[in-house]
């Protein structure tokens, strides 16, 4: 099953802020036995976030999980955006209302417009509860696709995620497992490890090598290896990994590699 | 002038990698005066790279940077995914093939088949020298587009774009400016700040003013106002940024606002 991350914000665009979020999600994700196939970043501006919704909904991309947006102030749109990406009525949502209703009465606050806004969604979305700010998440379905959209303020993202949407999508997701495993060479310069990794990857379907330059490659080639691979269970996607990791230790030592 | 940022790599969909390079060259064009509008993060594989650049080309997008997918290895397929979407030939470029022979004779180091990889381009393409390590970046213009192909590695991507591309963008870029101005106000809760925030943006045409929560709503509003605004000239765009920036810090005084 393929998931997109959509990130919204200026700030991203701006290099103010480094997208952690996208990078937690993406793991968050992969270790569901997502294939995470494409990570979108767009500014606070209706259309283009519409566009990017629109876009994973038409290629039936079967998990597209937003960051951002979601707040009070008039630049966070991605509620409306979504509603118009699926063609949809953007109303007032009853448990949305409810919630946030709760969040402002037990801080003794007034339910002003700005506050009321952050439950309105695209009609026959489902609120998700914050465990941490005020603002609901957003899940709904649209013909193959699941659309979850969280804040960008990271703690509220990561606690509504762990308590509210892996659970459930452990349960509708793609039921893989992820295993992964990393080692270092020194000696062999990333040229000549390349035919050798190329083998290894050959080695297995869900399987995946990746050397990553540490040291430059003229002078001192010192390069990391990462081999992941997912499978039906823990245990066959640990094997694979091993599998595959033994072979690449071995033959980079043939090469003339140092092996950590 | 807008510009698309697109990462290439599977360690930041598998959110093994944090997207630093995103942040790092969206900061440095912002500074140049692009409007980043973009950001695409896609898997090493030629046909989702191939579609993302030809996306940012079909819009006339005026900038295009990539980073990552120029290394010898198997994967490494940026070059060959940037002919694909411009319709060109790939083949060896000599002014390519000139750096990566004189990098490797530099070190004693035979130019084996894969590194010979590194000096093929499409064609029309200009090699960028890389400071640090052995793969040139690209740099070729199609209609009103330029792209620029960049390593993954930061330090190689860092060095490239300082030593080579910045001083080439300053020439053929925006030529505007950026300011920027940030400041903290508690006791103001972020709903409540929402309509004095959009009053301050309507202020300028080139200015943007983002909150952000830095305590929960709920108990302890704590936000940070971000006010920045590119203009024509450096003192232009500060004086824009004071202006509205100034107007935000007595309303929010007036609204009950602790301003620091």
């Amino acid at each position: 099953m393929r998931a997109w991350i959509l990130s919204i914000g200026n700030e991203l665009l701006i290099g103010r802020t480094v997208n952690t979020n996208a990078a937690w999600l993406a793991r968050k994700l992969t270790l569901l036995g997502y294939d995470v196939r494409r990570e979108v970043t767009v500014p606070d501006e209706e259309d283009e976030e519409a566009e990017a919704f629109r876009d994973a909904v038409r290629r039936g991309v079967e998990l597209v999980v937003s960051t951002g947006g979601l707040g009070p102030t008039f630049d966070d749109k991605t509620s409306e955006s979504l509603a118009k990406a699926l063609g949809r009525q953007y109303d007032l949502n009853d448990a949305a209302l409810e919630l946030v209703k709760r969040r402002f009465a037990a801080a003794g606050l007034e339910l002003t417009q700005p506050r009321l806004k952050q439950a309105m969604m695209p009609r026959g979305a489902e609120p998700i509860p914050n465990p941490v700010g005020t603002a609901p998440g957003i899940w709904v379905r649209e013909g193959s696709s699941i659309i979850i959209a969280m804040p960008g303020v990271p703690a509220e993202m990561q606690g509504m995620f762990e308590q509210y949407v892996e659970p459930r999508l452990r349960e509708v997701g793609p039921r893989l497992s992820f295993a992964e495993e990393s080692f270092t060479v020194r000696g062999v310069p990333e040229a000549d490890a390349a035919p050798i990794i190329e083998r290894g990857m050959r080695m297995g379907r869900r399987v995946y090598v990746k050397s990553h330059p540490k040291g430059h490659e003229v002078g001192a080639p010192y390069l990391e290896i990462h081999v992941y691979a997912s499978a039906e269970s823990e245990g066959e996607a640990r094997e694979e990994v091993a599998r595959v990791a033994g072979y690449l230790r071995e033959e980079l030592r043939k090469a003339g590699g140092e092996v950590e």
